[in-house]
């Protein structure tokens, strides 16, 4: 059962409905309520989009939030390319397993660890850039790229736009690479589809573990955790019921998710994958 | 030179006060002004904070906002460990090399990526959860920290706490794990500072590359490099200057950062040591 959510309330109300959304049980949020805050907790993926296309000027809005994140020593590690030719999002689409929002949306960033730039920069100084051969390099890259498309993702959301993320073009990351024409040293972290939500595919919030589960005080605890795991996969099936999704406790598909190799779909290559894109991975 | 930035004022000319802020040259926005992306574009890291402690009520909030953010599969394979203790602090700052916002920030949270709980719900169906074996979800675990670290930070913002991302943490993973007491399968991926930022030591919003040189359409494209890159050493070089910092180009600082193996200050033995800490990295 969602909590009402009048779309015009402000201040402690609105908070505590949000927070009985997100988490189907207790949950305290004792802040003073702003837009922001408002924003941040409303998140939903979208996977129905309308047709319209996304205004030049939210793309420039969103990549200026994501330069707005931090960046690891300022190196700025990251790039990123839109997409809106129907053509190539198909074929990437093709890497992705055919999903519908990549079919629906208008546009489809692909977030990008960019050692490629450094590298140059390196190169032009005399140097080998010895430093991004490691595993180091690749997961800083990544982290970069990670906090900049979360940036872009709030601030599109505040434009009343919607988003989903894709990890699934990690099923072929080298297939991504030679569709995007990315150089040696590039690696496409994952997919991020933006468009108009469609208000007749609308999603509601998805409820997530209780802060106990996550949230550890001085050192990391274990203790609480089947206790939590139960509660949740009852708030979980309710929101699955709501939705109209076939109904499974968070549980067996954690086990399904990451059972197996096979549950990878391709991924458990994608060391060797990355070594062939530039990333010797030391 | 910084621009004139009305503290009250809202709207286009607010907007374009940010970019030019974040970019130092012509950067156009044509979108609405709102406070969300007023917040995300206003964003500097904070290395000098008040002594006053983080409300707890701020910690809750921003756990809430880390938990709406978007998580691969719904997985929610990160955790975090939220640190008050003086003494525990200090001794992390001794594996971060000793960084004043860690010394002056009252709360640190370190960020992880959480394969252990994953691993435990197998093994509770009797799997191993041999996908959790490969360097793809090692990086799935690192992503998800990342999203929801990105949410957190921006909505401590939003209630006028400063934060700074500490990567530093990873000089020595082994050290935090012992010191966190982390079981086996989970890894500290950055930490974070957070506190109320000290007026007196008050830090501008740092320029970043033009958007031409992140953002590609359709394809990557790398022409533009070279030229894009001399005139953002000239915007740095200006923000130094006015920082009262050293001033050094930014291809020259890159160079520096990743040129060498000793310039990743013991991070070259990261996929070791993440072998060590329960991460196959297959």
């Amino acid at each position: 059962m969602t909590p009402s959510l009048a779309a015009n309330a402000t201040g402690t109300d609105r908070l505590e409905a949000l927070a009985a959304e997100r988490y189907r049980q207790p949950q305290h949020l004792g802040t003073e309520w702003n837009e922001t805050i408002d924003t941040l907790l409303s998140h939903r993926s979208v996977r129905g989009y309308l047709p319209d296309p996304v205004p030049h000027a939210a793309v420039e809005l969103a990549v200026a939030a994501a330069q707005s994140a931090a960046s690891s020593s300022n190196l700025q590690a990251w790039s990123i390319v839109a997409i809106e030719d129907t053509d190539r999002r198909n074929r990437l689409n093709a890497v992705a397993g055919n999903q519908r929002q990549i079919a629906q949306a208008p546009l489809l960033l692909i977030w990008l660890a960019d050692l490629a730039r450094p590298r140059a920069i390196a190169a032009d100084g005399g140097s080998a850039g010895e430093g991004l051969d490691y595993v180091e390099s690749f997961m800083l890259g990544v982290i970069d790229a990670a906090l900049a498309a979360q940036n872009a993702v709030v601030a599109l959301e505040s434009l009343g736009l919607g988003t989903c993320y894709i990890g699934a073009i990690r099923n072929d990351p080298e297939a991504v690479a030679r569709e995007l024409g990315l150089p040696e040293g590039v690696f496409p972290v994952f997919g991020l589809t933006v468009g108009f939500p469609d208000p007749a595919q609308r999603a509601d919030v998805k409820p997530r573990l209780p802060q106990s589960t996550v949230l550890h005080r001085e050192q990391y605890g274990d203790d609480v955790r089947g206790r939590d795991l139960a509660s949740y996969n009852r708030a979980l099936r309710s929101f699955q019921s709501e939705q109209a999704m076939p109904g499974i406790d968070w549980t067996d598909h954690v086990r399904n998710r990451i059972g197996t190799v096979e549950a990878l779909k391709g991924r458990h290559v994608l060391a060797a994958t990355a070594r062939k894109l530039g990333f010797p991975l030391k």
